[in-house]
């Protein structure tokens, strides 16, 4: 096998949702790797595209300011690439329970017709589709592997799984290489930190770094995260093995943790700071998931993915981050 | 409990796809049963619908023709209704690869649409929602039952999975009953025989009927089928109960037959004809499940649903409607 280095050389690589968190940390690696990386981000305010997200890296990629659910640029965009990292989604619970339609339209529909423009005009590209743990719904065990039940609690897990499945079905029909993660709790430099759109802890370390105090919802639930560096790993190995196509794969976190004990380890990492418990809101209960971990032996036995940025660290690097550059993210 | 007759006199009934095959053999049921029965259906040539299929009850029914995709005339039409038998849908796998997004449009986004209307203008109703074996995929072990992993391999499948996923969610979030039966091969009288965008089954007994030869491919797959009288005993069955509410349930027939007996089986039946074995077309090929019959020991369990005509008898039935009545499904 070629270096992992060259395997990206001067290859194209299309990253939708590229001005995004994971999109970003996803090009800044691409750069480094000799790729010539194309973003395109919609830049909905509500979502996770930010232009200084990309800053240091502006002048070494391409960016195309448009949206996944714009079928003439999609198939337009997707002519010639060897890669596509397909990251845009609309990823809010409360908002996919909101207004259904939108999220359906991005996660489920857009899906389907970039898949449809790569059998007709890209065949050889490959996929790499960012799912998600939500897809699993409350778990009926843990930890929760590739097996468990699809029973998602929210319209955000059912259009996710919908884009899911269209990309294994490309696959195993058409044979348009594809793939997916389904990512858990992202976390790093790079996040949505405005809301708690993406997730609970953008908003705690904004407040954190704001010198805040941080609410913290019920607390007992335990989860496992993701340093965004890990997450980039894994988009790599998979995109770059032929073992991969077809195949779903959980990603994981280094440790499991309550959330009032990851509020405190932040609290302490940031070297001071205020947390509250309060009780969860009727309307996230709805569709909260209670406990959830997953088993990402899957990845490790075939690729040999795991965690390497323990969470201590993950955090330190992340308010060292925001620190410097919050301005750009509220 | 009060008699099951009583309770659906005077009771208002939806049935959308109410010309087809299942929803029309539901009608006449429920005009029966004393209901007031509207059926929505849109007669797209190639789908199910069919104004002959309420030849005798026609007088007794409303219809309605329109589209589940036609939101205004949806949100009107659910208004007022005890029970939404929700049978609309695209069933043909092969129409769903060559044309998804009509599949998407009707099996997931107007299903989600459907249940938003009636979260807003009928919380009180009760949805039975008509879905697939076909969102299981290929089986990984048999019989089937209603924890086996869900891998669609075609976008019928997904769309359809989608459309179970909200009607479930709409249960659990917002306590709009619903529940799902998962339908294997239906068959009986008022079935599309024009082609095999129902099944496979329709066009065998609409060429025996011609007296012409049918092909059987490969002929070694496995199937279960459920006579229509003993579907439409399920919907009525569920929607009656209130245990049902958030629930999946598989129907299956009362026994399992590879398809080259059943080819004759059938020409037994019909007292004369002929079949021929061919391989299968590469285009099914690839969407094609192999074996799979249910397990439905959960709706039997529950309520004491189980098939009560046989497949023997069942075919004699249809054979008998469609000698009198084929000019009418041509």
């Amino acid at each position: 096998m070629a270096p992992r280095k060259e395997v990206f050389r001067g290859k194209k690589v299309l990253v939708t949702g590229g001005l995004g968190f994971i999109g970003s940390n996803l090009a800044a690696r691409l750069v480094k790797l000799g790729a010539d990386v194309l973003l395109v981000d919609s830049l909905i305010p509500e979502y996770g595209g930010n232009l200084f997200n990309i800053h240091g890296i502006e002048k070494k990629v391409r960016v195309n300011i448009s949206d996944v659910r714009d079928e003439h640029s999609m198939r337009y965009l997707i002519q010639g690439q060897d890669y596509l990292f397909n990251l845009a989604g609309q990823t809010s619970h409360i908002d996919s329970m909101q207004d259904p339609y939108t999220d359906l339209e991005i996660n489920s529909k857009a899906q389907l017709f970039i898949l449809e423009s790569c059998r007709q005009y890209n065949p050889n590209v490959k996929i790499i589709f960012a799912s998600t743990r939500q897809i699993y719904g409350k778990p009926e065990y843990l930890p929760v592997d590739e097996r468990h039940p699809l029973r998602p609690v929210d319209v955000n897990g059912i259009n996710k799984m919908a884009g899911e499945g269209y990309s294994i079905l490309y696959n195993n029909v058409y044979g348009i290489r594809s793939c997916a993660l389904r990512l858990t709790n992202t976390y790093g430099p790079r996040m949505r930190v405005k809301d708690a759109r993406q997730t609970f802890l953008g908003i705690w370390i904004r407040l954190l770094v704001e010198k805040k105090p941080f609410e913290v919802w019920d607390g007992s639930q335990l989860r496992d995260f993701t340093y965004v560096e890990d997450a980039v790993d894994a988009l790599l190995m998979v995109a770059k093995s032929d073992e991969t196509e077809g195949q779903v794969f959980n990603l994981g976190g280094d440790s499991v943790i309550s959330l009032k004990d990851l509020a405190d380890l932040l609290i302490e990492v940031n070297g001071g700071g205020r947390r509250f418990i309060r009780s969860f809101p009727p309307q996230r209960k709805r569709i909260d998931i209670g406990d959830y971990y997953a088993d990402f032996s899957r990845i490790r036995s075939l690729l040999g993915w795991e965690p390497r940025v323990s969470l201590c660290e993950g955090l330190l690097k992340t308010l060292v981050f925001y620190r410097k550059n919050l301005e750009h993210y509220r």
